[in-house]
């Protein structure tokens, strides 16, 4: 996953949503009490039938790292496609075309410290996504910033023809380690251009985790409107730490950085999405989705195979408790969340041309651990409706009901159709940034109580919302 | 750990913990703001600075498994000892002697089933602690059961000369996986005991944990007042399923064990604990501790590493964070939870024997992950004060206060000098019990921010406790 900048969040939520309407409710009211009885139903078919294990399992370990417009991103369409099929709980299973970015790693990187006798100490560094290559090897020297004000600050012949080294390391005090991650993140994604504006003739930037590892942590870096694009590396922590220090013994000491990443032209791919048609109020949607792309370096478990296979399972849940819902349910499996949102894009676009009316829509991706609850985006008053929902899935652990980031797949929807809210599912995320976009992120780092347990929270909460309304 | 049966807990919530008395708080009050302040500040030291990450990583590594009675014992008292000295925030560091029982489990224990045409299958196999070894191969048939219940109502001719194989798997549906282990926990404790009773030749128990590998899960067994002892061992869940799948195709199976455990002499042993005396009333206690003794197959980090190290940082926490506690408060690391329960009694024993008044206690030994909040043992009047600071402790997702199990080593001291209330921290348990007193639970298994969260929850409890009594 990505995170909203806490800056943007913070004016969404100040704004109430600007542009959402209140309310499009129909049947508004108080959940009866045989809702609670609905909910354990999905929940017992979660714990002892459920099939999200067995499905990411295939996806991590027989696909594995599937970064949009790569030949596992295709198979990866193909392989939702057939899950969706089987799992014999949708009313069609279609496709939806999008063109995405092609972005190629290439061999793999190779980053050196040198010191001024000459040694050579080797650093484990990876391309930053969306990074121009070295062109060879790229040797330079290097200063040190902990921000990107800093180095605004720095006079020209500080940074020209240098690696800035963008070292400010996570807020480890905040008990959320996405709102950490959100505090640096500015470096790894504007790092590298502001580098190159700058005159340097690289980035190097501080892997975005609070683990002390030799795990680099690639992510999107994006260069906007510079002219001049220079290459950006993550570093691990244990390299990030090592080169801070002997800069401060050595300050004319050299990085050398060889990365042969190169952006290809577009490529075709697709969402793949699964429909059950409301058996009440067929022209109201809920969506619920998580992203099928995934960086190469892993297999994309956590971010995001468990969101997949999740959403997928949501549904199944509901229809093997012998539900059918009351508004149309819709699976979405995006396609690019991670370099280019352009699977999220197209579902918004076509979701506007066809004039939908979006209830709701539910994204998980932010790892497949245990359930806490779901951040919501809505006005105060649907809010309040919402949290009414909370003793329900209390005895699930899954009642913590707080204003806050969704995802970055359905927030394209509310400029385009206004659904009355949104809703990311919220679960525990200590060790998430530990593995987040690093090799790490693989099958067994994932529990199957724990993915079971977060797939049938997201089918209680489509239950409520298809019965109930907004 | 091991849990109290539901049965018992149970009967204790509904009668209200009797011979508790209601209150001795001689400072009751409602926590002032500057408390909030207080525990931001322990929860900064602990996530900033904390030391119960890397005090794990030794006790497991370099100790390892610590059986009550073994040579890893007796390092880890050392260790304890030395460890709370060099943390340098208790007036006093000291052992309290107890004898503990000694079992041990020989060679690697070894279990086969035979075909009826001599076919032979490994299956994984460990001894259940406590249990008598097989003196050489011990190979019979084979007779499943899902019961005590059901091994009572079978005729003699059914049992006799057989292995009991007891068979219940947890209930997946159960939220908690501590109740789904409090469910199927009798056929490890009693099902060895009564196989002997019934004339069969020993008990073969399917390992208790969801989870589905080849880690057989040991654990104590009890024989009670049996006269003939029958060794009894715990089938991994893999061979579990196998050997049930097995019997049904080949009724007239066998089985092969063979196990050289056996129970030595009673050994001297210790409890060690650290204490800070209260600045206002000295004479007041406050108990924190976890179990040092774990079972010998791996390196007891979740069970029960994760509460000793988290038991003397609270203390550490509350001092780096500028504070004194009012109250005294003792960190005691318990020898011998695992099979004897030694260590709590013989601390309960010296409470009495001194007539000490004690406020509270709190164990930590559910594992060393993200926190939720505390189990409460204590009446009514007591709880609800105790809830009242659930929302300090709201901002660090520690805030679920509810009535149930606090912990095995804390439990004497109800009898012996009726403390006020007993806690346990609870934390998240779906990925505890598929590790629980197997080879598996490891150091790599816990989380550096999971674990000292922890610390710091139990920590800002101390320091409510010691400021506010109850």
């Amino acid at each position: 996953m990505r995170y909203l900048s806490s800056v943007l969040l913070a004016g969404l939520l100040a704004g109430g949503l600007t542009g959402l309407p209140t309310a499009q409710a129909q049947t508004a009211a108080a959940p009866a009490k045989t809702d609670s009885l609905t909910l354990r139903k999905i929940y017992d078919e979660a714990l002892l039938r459920g099939q999200s294990y067995d499905n990411l399992r295939y996806l991590c370990e027989k696909i594995g790292g599937r970064l949009a417009g790569s030949p596992q991103a295709a198979q990866a369409v193909a392989w939702g496609k057939l899950t969706m099929e089987k799992a014999g709980c949708f009313d069609k299973v279609y496709l939806q075309e999008c063109q995405v970015p092609h972005w190629v790693r290439g061999a793999k990187e190779k980053g050196e410290i040198i010191g001024n006798k000459g040694k050579r100490i080797s650093a484990a560094v990876c391309a930053l996504g969306g990074s121009v290559g070295t062109g060879g090897k790229l040797r330079a020297g290097v200063v040190e910033v902990k921000s990107l004000a800093e180095l605004k600050a720095l006079p020209d012949a500080a940074v020209k023809g240098k690696f800035v080294f963008f070292n400010r390391p996570f807020d480890d005090a905040l008990i959320e380690p996405g709102a950490a991650y959100g505090g640096a993140g500015d470096q790894r994604r504007s790092g590298p251009a502001e580098a190159g504006r700058r005159g340097a003739v690289g980035a190097l930037v501080r892997s975005l985790t609070s683990a002390r590892d030799n795990n680099p942590h690639t992510g999107t870096t994006s260069y906007g409107d510079v002219s001049v694009k220079v290459p950006g590396a993550a570093l691990s922590t244990l390299a990030a730490d090592q080169l801070s220090q002997l800069l401060k013994a050595d300050p004319g000491l050299q990085f050398e950085l060889e990365m042969s990443c190169q952006t290809l032209p577009d490529v075709t791919s697709y969402n793949v999405i699964g429909e059950v048609r409301g058996s009440k109020y067929p022209d109201q949607f809920i969506t619920v989705g998580g992203h099928l792309d995934s960086w190469d370096l892993a297999q994309g478990a956590h971010d995001d195979g468990t969101g997949v296979v999740q959403s997928i399972e949501a549904v199944r849940l509901l229809r093997a408790a012998g539900l059918r819902p009351e508004r149309t349910v819709r699976t979405v499996l995006f396609m690019n969340e991670e370099n280019g949102t352009r699977g999220g894009n197209k579902y918004a676009e076509q979701a506007k041309q066809n004039n939908e009316t979006h209830v709701a829509a539910i994204e998980s991706d932010g790892g497949g651990f245990t359930p806490r609850g779901f951040n919501v985006e809505s006005t105060p008053a649907v809010f309040k409706k919402v949290t009414a929902w909370g003793p329900l899935l209390a005895p699930y652990h899954a009642n913590e009901l707080t204003p806050g980031h969704s995802g970055t797949d359905i927030e394209p929807l509310v400029a385009a159709v206004h659904p009355t809210a949104l809703f990311g599912y919220d679960c525990d995320s200590q060790r998430y940034f530990d593995i987040h976009h690093t090799a790490a992120d693989t099958f067994d780092k994932v529990n199957r109580r724990e993915l079971e347990l977060g797939g049938a929270s997201m089918a209680s909460l489509i239950y409520l919302l298809s019965k109930y309304g907004l």
